[in-house]
């Protein structure tokens, strides 16, 4: 069994096609095996050609994702049978993309491979929403953690290091935890009128955005009924959400109660 | 006088042109005017139109960078001459870009502007280098401070939230103040023995990278004589740098004393 192929790690950037590197563009396009989840959108797929073999390993109606360790041997056997392998991830395949759990079971069975970097969905959020990570005398530092625990366990984030005024907090996949996430950060000593966003679809076309407080962007998320993935922005450089709105966005919460969906202006 | 032009301000990301968004380089390929500074490479610089007016602020020999006031004058100046005018920086315009500063301005100017994010440093050298910014049981989450105090002033950084060990920590711009950052993280409880690296030029041709501890990893650098723009990556993560090592990266720590400059494998 002699292997060929070389198994490029990619990042598929937060959604929108145009977001995505000219060399995840390139790769993509001569792949010829594709292994994709369920948060890479389906005109980023589209960019493969027909011929290309294309594995869904996300979660699809009804059924449940791929594991992990199936994931990493099928990488590993779609190497031995095909010259490019792509395996498409939304964001940075190295920031909560379990990309590097692939790359060591790759190297583990010296399959050749190659790490592509995605514009990461906080930066993409950042761009779309106008709300900076880092700014003078705002925030001289930004956090990425998750949100999402495994399983049903707790949360184990060190909650003391978390609530740091000088630094933008950015939470990955944080919806599902967001009231043990905002009462967590309060009793650790951030205030309950930190200001705070939550985005869900950023850079897509359905994107909808929330700008609230700490202390109140749970209640927040609830009333106008956001659904994943979503991801939040909790710290003062949210304050400049409204004067840095360049895409006209309308902040459902400025109307609170309105269920109503809005589109993007 | 008439406002007629738009502002991008694009990232650039972290220097190899291939990493670029597509938006970025369609953006830059229709610039009539682009400003960029000293982080931006030649190359990503020629993917503009010949015709395109070309504004260097950033520091050349013998000479300062343009002070932020007088770039924010400009590119409103800019906007009101040109139908398209990119302001191009290094990595994403909204992580240690100042971008929103420059936005902020725009914004207060009426001038309609546009971001268009980067891959961020970090994610461009995390992806080069193998070395993954999350990892199961390594590191639940990623911060990323800047080392660059304004002038002379000491960092003002909150020591006991950096010296988390369960988040990577990612220093842009450190290397002048390498030695009170590792003495500082140690203080504020960090073993000395936590893995640390150094990558200087990373995603170019010139990449050069050392990985050592966050003890030794000032003297390491000074021992090889690494110059800026060098990025630090401190935590577990650094830990999987040679099995991840899918470039081939020659790591000069692993021979002390060698004051040879290597290529890239």
């Amino acid at each position: 069994m002699s292997i060929t192929g070389k198994v490029y790690l990619v990042g598929g950037g937060p959604g929108d096609p145009e977001l995505l590197t000219r060399k995840a563009y390139r790769v993509l396009d001569q792949a010829d095996a594709l292994v994709y989840d369920r948060l890479v959108s389906q005109d980023i797929v589209d960019i493969a050609s027909p011929g290309c073999t294309r594995i869904f390993v996300g979660k699809a109606s009804g059924n449940h994702t791929m594991p992990q360790e199936e994931i990493n041997d099928l990488l590993v056997k779609l190497a031995r049978t095909n010259h490019t392998v792509v395996r498409l991830k939304g964001g940075d395949p190295y920031i909560f993309g379990r990309g590097s759990e692939e790359a060591l079971h790759l190297s583990q069975n010296n399959v050749p491979f190659e790490i592509v970097p995605g514009i990461t969905a906080a930066a993409g959020i950042s761009a779309a929403t106008g709300i900076p990570l880092t700014h003078r005398a705002l925030a001289n530092g930004v956090k990425f953690v998750t949100g999402h625990g495994r399983g049903d366990e707790d949360l184990d984030l060190n909650w003391k290091s978390l609530a740091d005024t000088q630094t933008t907090l950015v939470i990955y996949m944080g919806l599902g935890k967001l009231q043990t996430l905002s009462d967590e950060l309060i009793k650790a000593g951030l205030s309950p009128d930190t200001p705070a966003a939550a985005i869900a679809n950023g850079t897509m076309e359905n994107q909808r955005q929330c700008v609230s407080t700490l202390g109140e962007l749970p209640d927040a998320v609830i009333s106008i009924d956001l659904k994943p993935p979503v991801l939040c922005v909790i710290g003062h450089v949210v304050s400049l959400a409204h004067q840095l709105n360049w895409q006209g966005l309308i902040y459902e919460d400025e109307d609170r109660g309105a269920q109503e969906v809005k589109a993007r202006a």
